[in-house]
């Protein structure tokens, strides 16, 4: 009987990706060993934010109120598309650039029946057809289904006369020659510049 | 003010041992994106868990019940000494072994002001006086702290003339000899048996 309950919270935490049984487990152990505190808090905060943040109706990036703050507050003439809303955490760490965000919420991926009318791509063609934006840099991933949205976007939105734009591949700073894979060479080598 | 959300539940991630910032950020955007009965779920069964399981009173285990089930419906005469509650689990797998179990729920350790009446030494010397049991397997582990606490239980409970063991050490099943320490080596050799 008791033992159900235990089980229960580790398959709770199971549900979380990359956790498997002991990493669970670990994560069980503890919230019932330790401090209530931690233990309450971090349920509290989970139903909390599950219930107060929403999608930002401009750029679709999580945020409490309907516009999100970005949104509010810039007026940045670029639009950086990125897939998901923690993209836009990684991009908001670049220092001297400045953006606003329209998140799709996925790519497009056939295998997984998610098609251009599955994230946020109508939502972006209404917001450059406001006229308000110069260029779209359409910042998704550089595999598969981040290409294919990439190009999809760019068919998209060329016609409409507004710059479309795809961030640099080449290698990573710090990283070595020996390491980086044959594709991404290729591509650091076609992009190569002048000193 | 809306990032401040997603901060403090990627925070309330962190509080979980092993996890840092970026695996907190991945389960605060998981809960957030996925389905809401994961997340519903996962807050409630650790409220659940918090208020509904208590300490054995037998054995100190995690229970539902003022005591557990193992404590209830076994009969063994040999007491095995852990730990900690997830010590019980490690051991409820091995097949064929049967015996009650006492949590002591940490371990001595002065250097964290841990000191013998800290953990539940002075129940399980109660359990043993009522002479239903026959052997005690300390089954801390083998570290300094869990040594360290082998030798003070058995030196109280050897004058109570009750067996008190310790599990055997040595090299691991399917280990290979080029990567056991020297000590566990030692040890192997010292505790070697004949065919």
């Amino acid at each position: 009987m008791e033992e159900n309950l235990v089980e229960k919270l580790i398959g709770a935490f199971m549900c979380l990706s990359g956790v498997g049984y002991k990493t669970a487990q670990r994560y069980a152990y503890q919230v019932l060993q330790e401090d209530e505190e931690i233990a309450n808090n971090l349920a509290a905060t989970i139903v909390e934010a599950r219930n107060k943040i929403k999608i930002c109706h401009e750029c679709g990036n999580f945020s409490s109120n309907d516009i999100c703050e970005i949104c509010k507050t810039r007026t940045s003439k670029i639009i950086c598309v990125v897939k998901e809303p923690k993209d836009v955490n990684c991009i908001e760490k670049v220092k001297n650039f400045d953006c606003v965000y329209h998140v799709l919420h996925g790519c497009i991926s056939p295998l997984d029946n998610k098609g251009p009318d599955d994230i946020r791509i109508k939502e972006l063609l209404q917001r450059v057809a406001t006229g308000k934006y110069s260029e779209v840099i359409v910042a998704t991933n550089p595999d598969v289904q981040g290409e294919a949205t990439a190009m999809y976007i760019a068919k998209l939105l060329k016609p409409l006369g507004i710059k479309v734009t795809r961030l640099a591949q080449g290698i990573s700073m710090g990283s070595e020659l020996e390491y980086a894979d044959e594709v991404t060479l290729s591509r650091a080598i076609e992009a190569r510049r002048e000193l």
